[in-house]
């Protein structure tokens, strides 16, 4: 069905900038983009008599949001160890008392399939609301193969039950799991081996993701990883220097990853490495916030190196139980001194980069997946100004208004 | 109606603590709290064969929300100086563009009372979404007699149209208005000698509030409309040490102000002063955080003299568009270190001493108003925990379930 949705102001985000067309009019048809213009353009150079005609009441419309970097599928939550840590306990402490992300893992072990799913879609749902039409969910609390694939399958559910594109990321190796406490080289080849060929056997992987950090994997046993990855034809992408500079956002770049992820503590040669080959850099203000970094990542370097930024929620229990991709728009703002600009195209134009589906997604181009927000607002910036709450929108994906 | 409300859990507040009740229920009449206990003890000792009986499912009960310290009557917003801030230009470059405070001025002075009426109850539509059943709302965007006049009309009558218990704050010395630059003293006077007997004489002020700052109002200004509300039988707040130590805490302090806001440069000699007189210290994290203030507001030495700590969103379009009270409850936590149960006391029990309303509001106890949010958590740490998304509850005020 052709449709001519006209009466609009839109934010194409093309080349990652707003790139604005005021008084603007959209063709879509077969889900994509057909035509995007002025509407000047649409009523003297198109045919519009078959068309369905649908008035946006001068709405800003931008790109269905994207959240490229979530860990939304898992069981329990971590509010009382929030509190603990309030109270002044310390993470030895809780971790002593079974707590931290093996307390998640335990959960997650422990939950069916349908209550992982039924959870995973009450949080999901608060992202869709705020005009999210793509994420990308993450495995890593199941840490053994039969868990790993529950959380997967989960994640390939929530692909055919939402309107929604969801990417999902293999990341077996996010921790150690309690069975190979001190063999973590055995755990990295048992994923290789393993883990990783069964899961993509399955079709359950598009991307292989690990946690580089000293008290994760080494920078050695990611690289094994990376192989085992690309042996099986799968990109890959890396949690780095989050909390110490191990070089891990470069040996993402020699992988030619999709994104190095967190970044705090990255170097001007990992900056270079990732320019050289295209990495986006996620950057996770949220976990940032909630951890009381001090540590910026180096955004003038990253800006300077011309390095496409992303942001996302990292939707997590323990570092970030973010459920508004808006409100991290803001933290990218007013922490990282993003501009609205900016944390617009960190949300639709590089963070389809960062899943490497910028050629279908991200911005609104011709051929382009027919995913958009039709804001009511006055001006895109008010989408990072407002802290919380909700803002009057329609939701568009794949051409057809996404109804709650 | 006698209402019997039950299968629940309830973090009464009492003296500012969880003080919880585990399988616990509830009974209102006439808009109060009746009896609260334990489940057992109402199934023994009340007949409760007159009551209309409500499961509420295992929730958890903590008091209606209380947002003591809100600019929610605005026009405009500012976004576009958001941006611009982000992109480099500076606060006197905004300024001298006609941005600003005064920005926010015009656009009120021009509003009409219907498009502030609407535009603050869309604002404050947000706030009551989130389990908000009270709200203080200043003015201070007026400036001149009808323009204050106007914006506290809008204020009586959201009350009138919302269930939502409204305090009305007079702010006229917010800022100094064009027509008096350079004659401070003189609007002051103005404000103390016209402003304020009138709009007092129309039963349109509760309290009344100024900005004491260097660049508002010098705390000899203050003190002697502190002495104008007095003689008109009003109590005071103020806005005090947010950019600098003037001493506006221990003057409030002296005129047994209901609280004293901001406070990031409060001394030691301040705290004791708001100690003995029992002024509420109102900490507004949403704009430390937009400001991206590193002086922190003394909250060791503040716990430690017993001064009771409220938190508000300080909702207003330049320095926190803040339009969700649990966000500002996880500011408290990560950015001030409150736990969260401090952060829960500071959204009732004490953001209700702020508005001098304690006697009737911000705990469960016999006899208070039965103003409650039944959340579907498992735990009140929860509340603080989350950031962003909505938490599923039902909402009760004076004893009757809200409806959106
Ligand atoms: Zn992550
Ligand atoms: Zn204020």
């Amino acid at each position: 069905m052709k449709k001519y949705w006209h009466n609009c102001h839109i934010a194409t985000m093309q080349n990652g900038r707003y790139s604005i067309i005021e008084n603007a009019a959209l063709i879509t048809e077969a889900q994509q983009i057909q035509w995007i213009g002025t509407a000047a353009d649409a009523m003297t150079q198109l045919d519009l008599s078959t068309a369905e005609t649908i008035d946006l009441d001068g709405a800003w419309l931008t790109p269905g949001l994207i959240d490229c970097h979530t860990h939304s599928v898992f069981a329990g939550n971590r509010s009382i160890e929030f509190e603990q840590r309030l109270q002044g306990l310390s993470y030895a402490e809780i971790a002593a008392q079974g707590g931290g992300i093996m307390s998640t893992v335990r959960a997650t072990r422990q939950a069916s399939e349908s209550e992982l799913l039924l959870s995973a879609r009450q949080r999901i749902e608060q992202l869709r609301l705020e005009g999210v039409t793509t994420i990308e969910i993450k495995s890593g609390y199941g840490l053994d193969y039969l868990s790993e694939r529950k959380m997967l399958r989960v994640i390939r559910q929530l692909a055919v039950e939402l309107p929604l594109t969801v990417k999902s990321t293999c990341l077996a190796a996010h921790a150690l799991p309690p069975e190979f406490v001190g063999r973590s080289d055995e755990y990295i080849d048992y994923i290789c081996t393993e883990m990783l060929p069964k899961l993509h056997a399955e079709q359950l992987v598009d991307v292989v993701d690990a946690f580089c950090e000293h008290l994760a994997f080494q920078p050695e046993q990611v690289e094994r990883l990376f192989q085992a990855a690309h042996a099986l034809g799968l990109p890959v992408k890396l949690h780095a220097e989050q909390l110490s500079a191990l070089g891990g956002s470069s040996l993402a770049a020699r992988y030619r990853a999709l994104s190095a992820d967190h970044l705090e503590y990255m170097t001007e040669a990992d900056v270079q490495a990732m320019a050289q080959s295209g990495t986006v850099a996620v950057l996770l203000p949220g976990a940032f916030y909630l951890l009381r970094e001090k540590q910026y990542p180096p955004l003038e370097s990253l800006k300077r190196h011309g390095v496409a930024i992303a942001i996302s929620t990292d939707l997590n229990p323990g570092t970030s139980p973010v459920l508004s991709l808006r409100l991290v728009m803001n933290m990218g703002c007013t922490l990282f001194e993003l501009t609205p600009e900016q944390a617009l195209a960190g949300v639709t134009l590089h963070a389809a980069k960062a899943l490497g589906i910028e050629t279908q997604y991200g911005s609104l181009e011709v051929g382009k997946k027919a995913d958009f927000v039709a804001w009511k607002i006055q001006h895109p910036a008010e989408i990072s100004y407002w802290l919380g709450g909700d803002l009057s929108k329609r939701i568009i994906r794949h051409g057809q208004e996404v109804l709650f």
